[in-house]
């Protein structure tokens, strides 16, 4: 992968080449060594273009060149087309000649076995040594409509009219790109970027992203990923994405167990834990689309609407029962419907007939028929309303005597007044059509539009989010060493409520012990029922042992409790075993918090649910830190828990605040710690009532020894 | 609505008619009063038409007849598409005329308020008196195209060409109606029935759905619901259904709150709790959509395909992110990749280039382009894996070079021979015509087409239990009146648990006293610790007063707690207070069960956590009684106690059989209480481990006083 800046010139000049070579050029522009020819032709690519191919003097009606050595100067951009090992001289003939970027469409490498991935490092390994990056290998190319250097062989482009516009398409499987790309243009929409990375033995998706995102036309981004396996790229696209105010929306697949094994075995990608990724993106401002039609359909909306300013829609039909539709498909996205304000239901009363609703959603009904002005005549009305933030006009049925194309023109007039999100939903081709040549973003159905105008509104929070979000932190908030060097594999819970507390975590009251009379004084000393559990490095899991006494009020019960663990000790030949003796904790709910260190995208905390099912009740949300306490009380909203901690059933509210700074303290605790941090594990943290804290009683750490090769961190 | 059996001759002469009269007939083929004539004209209708206009002497070719009263003979029926009283004259000169079935077009009765619906009402139980069924008013009409009689208004009609075929839609809705008839037909798929009943002032979508099921040649049925109004007839409908082995496929909108709002104002429909038709449904063996276009992808795959006998799918793709996207799709739907036999393997491996995989997902790659033979060569390959439940064919990506044409041919004949279910999907639309034109069901994405394969496998579960399903049950689980004749309102916990008891639940060992001494007596009986908790009728709610006291081991706590709860009672002014000495049940999981009797719908039980969060939890099941343990332990597998219970973190499994024959015995009583019973509240049940049963601990019971007009119960 690459280590390089991913701004750097080559890749410039790699989407904008100002003389490319073909090498494997072919006259017959069906053949793999003929299209991109005939591409460039055909959308009038303005720089040279330099076939190579020793056995003619003209391709296509272009001078051809018998070799690259031939050349009259080294060009931007080689596009290999031969096969075999004539790709790899070719790769090699480039650099030395000092081609900036070469595209290897030829296929034969790492995506065949051992050898051809050893064939393939070694010949991007000379090239990079050269200075010249490679796209591919196995690669269908990569298109610039704005320039015509459509330097790809995908068939799309013949089978849809090609238009230029606002989006790029970024993916490493040609197919992708060129199915992601078909989906848009059948909805009219202007496509720039069309680019598939292949084998990415160089040049990755998450670098193009960025490359395209330094073209100023470019509005959209749009990515298809089957394995994070660097997260500084895409971080950076992100980053460079928010600063723009460009949507950057990815469908990463392979989210199941069996997505993964069909991924790994297509790509070779990394399994990554989904809901890491789900926290990454969220951290970064990245919308998530569950598959390539979802991210067309988020495209299509993103492209051609303003941010809402919350979740309130109003929907307007001439079908009861889409109204009805669709305020299901509301309420199932979190979104609402509207309440209109009563001059709204008046005004809607006086234009409307006396059978139709004036309430939200407006119900034209089939009067619509009657009189086809009726639609133009309400959505000024609704555009008043001062608690829409969102507007959905369904027309399923249209047919003789509805003049669609009026109300395109109405609808096309009233989303450019009312700047706020318009979307139509059309069940009829011919219907969707009409609106959608007005420039409107138009949907098959109901779930489909609110699914959309839901995914906007997650866009307008990310982005918020993205502002508002803390500089990566661990200011001053951790006093101690965030991993102790000489310590490695699991923690004992002592060492690992220390460790937590030193880097700002609120933990139990409790003493460390190696004698029954040590015990007894810590016990009067905090002066409250305590527990007992011996505690060793050697023994994470110390309840399964039996080393756990609760409860304990009287120096008898102390002295016996002790006896039986260090028996127990003592049969499990731990020598290095500790007493804590610890303050039991009452509070009103039993939270668990942990922290887990991905390789590829760094740290990520989890909080949810604790007590001693909390793997079988799943109910647990993941943050990739930095964060802030607000972003925690938002996740903790979603999760079951989140219900009892504001107060159920005559309890009072939890202390929510302290719970999330705890959570807070951990992700900067993660996030100071590195790659020498391996997990944390805290369960339960006893949350009490509002003003009463929130406090780790037990803890298990789990480092990394200093030695550990760094992973690779998150930008 | 009607009370009439649906199975009447009325219904079955409106579907069939030998003779149509048109009151308001129109030589204008574009107006309401002239498009059925037309229709019927252009579809063959080959019974006598008696156009009814006294203006002309002809219409649209056809005599025309100054009146009713001018007719030769009564017709069998008569589409009224005249307006306001001129309407109310005509239905009631139908009725004199002896005609048998009147389609009301007619608008401006119960949708337009109050005055509206007594005239509607007056007209119907006038029409009913004669002996003449009414459909509608408000209707768009209903159509045969199996015999032409095409008596309604649709345009939809105008906008895709008709074609006769195994589907009937039925709707209230006429919107919707020609909505699915149009997405219908767009996918090819051929209609007979399409039937809207408006304001149902008597005919109803669900005897519409029986008399439709009675055409032989009828092989699906589609229902579009907002609201059920009367669980019998739709009962029948699923009955009739399950006995042919016809799909009945059902939208019911008004899921969610804002749903059944926009409902209640579209058509007044009734809000039913959306768990209760889910479990209705079920228990009649009716598949559920959640929208139209669902539905109608449904109907497409259950008209084309046999039932899988279980939920492994292979996959074939030429593109190696569909197979990700596949498999993805697949697991979140509870669906299972099959592994392939080695055999399987091998035979792949000697078909596919080398840097194809041979696993399922089985991705072709991009070689089918220079080999087109190859997806025929695989398929047979593939159908011969023993674990191969069903197929998904993914060619997302296709165009110049791939000849789609011998795809579809060899999927086609591939389908034949599997006999097992195959879909298909193209990201393309003339992709996905090639293949339609087939007979193969095809899907524009991954999701679609793992969502209907998911709900082919549901439908056949559905099918297995309506086998499967005990008769109504009662048959001597209930000892005890199912309600005491002279008990209403809610009972205390005494009288509930005797109730429940004495109907084969299992309840905690306990004593009714009136006195400490009693209580202490009771205590010495019970020999262990016991829980002492004042009750009565009046008080359901007996924490919230502080009149539970647990864990009582010896005589003084046990008076002490009796004194404090009778001074509470003395302040709470109730007289008839009780006292109950049960026994600390202990237990590895508190569960809930409960029970609701729904006006509509009959009796519901609920499953699912217990506890004091019970509410907030909302860990729950529903099922409609009556069922056996197997259904309710196959519920328990969804929920999150349903892990617990299996036995996690060094828990033995718990009693689940035990706690599925209280819920059984809880069904059973439900059926038999009938409308008298209003709910059942026991939480919690605690569930001990295998062996030592579930134990009602707490329990509520509410009953409707026997006066109580009997609320209409699902047959």
């Amino acid at each position: 992968m690459a280590s390089v800046p991913t701004g750097d010139a080559s890749l410039a000049r790699l989407l904008d080449p100002a003389s490319i070579a073909i090498v494997g050029a072919s006259d017959n522009p069906d053949k793999i060594g003929g299209r991109p020819i005939h591409y460039m032709r055909r959308h009038g690519y303005a720089g040279t273009l330099y076939p190579i191919n020793p056995q003619r003097a003209e391709v296509q009606g272009e001078r051809a060149w018998p070799s690259l050595a031939a050349l009259p100067a080294a060009p931007d951009l080689a596009i290999v087309a031969v096969a075999g090992e004539q790709a790899v001289r070719a790769v090699d003939d480039c650099a030395a000649l000092g081609v900036a970027a070469a595209i290897v469409i030829s296929a034969g490498f790492s995506e065949t076995g051992e050898a051809g991935r050893a064939l393939q490092e070694a010949m991007t390994a000379r090239a990079r040594a050269a200075g010249m990056r490679i796209v591919g290998p196995n690669s269908q190319g990569l298109a610039n409509f704005g320039n015509g250097a459509i330097a790809s062989f995908s068939t799309m482009f013949l089978e849809v009219a090609p238009g230029d516009g606002p989006v790029a398409v970024i993916s490493q499987s040609g197919g992708m790109c060129a199915m992601v790309y078909g989906l848009l243009r059948q909805r009219g929409i202007g496509v720039r970027h069309v680019h598939a990375t292949g084998n990415e033995a160089d040049v990755s998706v998450a670098e193009l992203a960025c490359a395209t995102l330094r073209d100023p036309e470019v509005g959209c981004v749009l990515l298809y990923l089957e394995s994070l396996r660097e997260a500084g790229p895409l971080a950076e696209a992100a980053a460079l994405a928010r600063a723009r105010g460009v949507p950057l929306i990815v469908v990463k697949s392979g989210r199941s167990e069996a997505g993964a094994r069909a991924a790994a075995s297509h790509t070779g990608a990394l399994a990554n834990e989904d809901r890491a990724v789900d926290a990454f993106f969220e951290h970064h401002g990245i919308l998530r689309a569950r598959d390539p039609q979802e991210l067309v359909r988020y495209a299509e909306l993103a492209l051609r609407s303003p941010l809402p300013q919350g979740p309130r829609v109003v929907v307007v039909s001439n079908s009861g029962a889409s109204c009805v539709l669709a305020s299901d498909a509301a309420a199932e996205r979190g979104l609402e419907i509207a309440p209109l304000a009563d001059a709204t239901q008046q005004a809607l009363a006086e234009r409307l007939p006396g059978y139709a609703t004036t309430i939200n959603p407006v119900d034209i009904t089939a009067a619509l028929l009657s009189n086809n002005g009726l639609f133009g005549q309400v959505l000024p009305v609704i555009g008043a309303d001062p608690a829409a933030d969102m507007f959905l006009l369904d027309i399923p049925v249209a047919g003789r005597g509805y003049d669609v194309d009026s109300f395109a023109t109405d609808a096309a007039g009233f989303a450019r007044a009312a700047s706020r999100p318009v979307v139509v939903v059309a069940w009829q081709d011919n219907v969707a059509a009409t609106f959608r040549a007005r420039g409107l973003p138009v949907y098959a159905d109901e779930i489909q539009a609110m699914d959309a105008l839901s995914a906007l509104l997650r866009l307008r929070r990310l982005r918020e989010r993205g502002r508002m979000a803390s500089p990566p932190a661990s200011q001053g908030i951790g006093t101690a060493e965030p991993a102790p060097n000489d310590a490695a594999g699991f923690l004992s819970e002592a060492d690992s409520l220390a460790l937590l507390a030193g880097n700002g975590l609120a933990v139990i009251e409790h003493a460390v012990c190696r004698t029954a009379d040590e015990a007894i004084a810590a016990w009067r000393r905090i002066g409250a029922p305590v527990a007992l559990k011996a505690c060793s490095a050697k023994l994470p899991h110390k309840s399964e042992h039996g080393l756990v006494a609760l409860g304990l009020d009287d120096e008898a019960a102390l002295r016996a409790a002790f006896s039986h663990q260090a028996q127990t000790l003592g049969k499990l030949n731990v020598r290095d075993g500790a007493w804590l003796v610890a303050r039991m904790q009452r509070g009103l709910h039993e939270c668990a918090l942990g922290a887990r260190v991905d390789s590829v995208l760094g740290p990520v905390v989890m909080i949810g649910s604790g007590g001693k099912y909390v793997e079988a009740l799943r109910d647990v949300a993941v943050l990739m830190p930095p964060f802030d306490a607000a972003q925690v009380v938002e996740k903790l909203r979603d999760l079951r828990i989140g219900a009892l901690l504001q107060g159920v059933r005559g309890d009072p509210p939890a202390d929510v605040a302290a719970l999330a700074q705890q959570a807070v303290a951990l992700g900067n605790y993660a996030l100071a710690a590195g790659p020498r941090l391996a997990s944390v594990d805290i369960n339960p943290v006893m949350v009490g009532a509002v003003g009463q804290g929130a406090v780790a009683v037990d803890a298990l750490v789990e480092l990394h020894a200093a030695s550990q090769p760094a992973a690779r961190m998150t930008a």
